[in-house]
């Protein structure tokens, strides 16, 4: 395991293509984590751009991704002062994995926000009132890496008790010495377990598209992460997340859609 | 003026490759609207695709559309059983106006959602309670289109007292005979005056990114479009807005990041 950075690192190897080695570390039984993805894409995004963040990502999520070589390819659609847009994706065995329309620009790191809503309610638990959740998996890959104490209220779904509403909230780090940063806050955004598995659904639950923004350079210690949904409905349901950084600022937001999970087959 | 859906209509040119005249009914002084866009992009990609609604769309807006001829392209990425991808882009004079990322599906008419959230809170006041408002220039081209009604508590920036909240709060329906659709709903997520108004921005507040999402079919009637948002940092803003139907369902929503608006120069 290479730590986060060393997982997320690009290469160039021509004019807005990338190389990277996908890290198992980052994946699931089903497939690599979707937010551990587009910390990749975003990498790519920002050095073939003059801005510093990903202000804004959304992202196509296409087939499986499996650990190992892939492609970043990167098309720049418009350069400007403030902002620049790009056409990002993932590429691996000659097929799109991952498309992205990638938003940069330069946040301040010591801007003041002028206007935030208020906090989500409720509130996050004390971290020491929070639980652990380990699948038991011998693939638990994305659980050695990032520490996530989960807030017990919206945990029901683990002893066969959905709570009934589609939120799911926790704290977030890094296992390793690796202070939050823009592609810590992709991979937060897609961080926590399906908001679904409190309304029923069952196994994986395939996003289909995620679209999330970085706000402020999130300071360094444990991120607060909050998942909610509005409309299950169809087979599809929403969930959005809010990020809140140890300073109490929202650092990034994010809204995906999905399919309801089933159990897996046998 | 053409009638929305003649406004956004598509002619297959080739494979992937639609032409459109924009319509300047469609516009304001600054640009073509941006809802309207991602209605002629919505037609394009699902003409393209086995499934018949836009159920997701992530909008990049790159340059000023202008009215008049222009070409939509559509790419083909992955077309499933349930869902189909495509990357699109309206082109205009040979550069691209909008990229989008459009996953279509097929929403049943008829389903009922397995859950929704709370409607959002204040509800609207009744139609006849609202009021109008025109901008008063020449080319209100947009406002002679869609009749909208808006919440006075939420509308205090056009007599210079801004609430000091980002919401803006309307009803929503066609001039003409015209109920609402998937493209209707595409127009909707981005008709609102930008929220950021009540935050003191003047002018123009020019969108960056757009994603939003149909949920469900809409049923005959008004429209209530619910506008907020979380974070003014830096000079951007979010906005978000759900859109509920005169059967009382969630049938959108969307999340724009935007820069807010400063005076136009004389």
């Amino acid at each position: 395991m290479a730590g986060f950075a060393e997982a997320t690192a690009v290469t160039r190897v021509g004019e807005g293509r990338y190389s990277v080695l996908l890290d198992e570390a980052f994946g699931f039984a089903e497939a690599l984590n979707g937010g551990y993805l587009m910390a990749v894409v975003g990498r790519a995004a920002v050095d073939a751009s003059p801005h510093e963040h990903p202000v804004s990502t959304a992202t196509s999520f296409l087939r499986v991704a499996k650990p190992g070589p892939a492609e970043v390819h990167v098309e720049q659609r418009k350069t400007g002062r403030t902002a620049a847009t790009s056409r990002v994706s993932l590429v691996q065995g000659g097929e799109p994995v991952v498309d992205a329309l990638v938003v940069t620009g330069t946040l301040d790191a010591a801007g003041e926000p002028d206007w935030t809503g208020e906090a989500p309610a409720p509130a996050l638990p004390p971290i020491d009132a929070c639980c652990t959740f380990d699948s038991g998996k011998a693939d638990r890959g994305f659980a050695d890496q990032v520490d996530m104490r989960f807030d017990p209220s919206t945990m029901g779904w683990l002893d066969g008790q959905p709570s009934g509403r589609p939120e799911i909230r926790a704290w977030f780090r890094f296992r390793e010495a690796h202070e939050p940063d823009a592609y810590a806050l992709a991979l937060a955004v897609d961080a926590l377990p399906p908001v679904a598995l409190n309304m029923g659904a069952r196994g994986w639950s395939p996003t289909v598209e995620l679209t999330w923004h970085m706000r402020a350079v999130p300071a360094p210690g444990w991120l607060a992460i909050h998942g909610g949904g509005r409309l299950v409905t169809g087979g599809w349901f929403d969930e959005e997340v809010e990020v809140w950084d140890s300073a109490g600022r929202l650092v990034a937001q994010s809204r995906q859609i999905a399919r309801m999970g089933r159990p897996a087959r046998r």
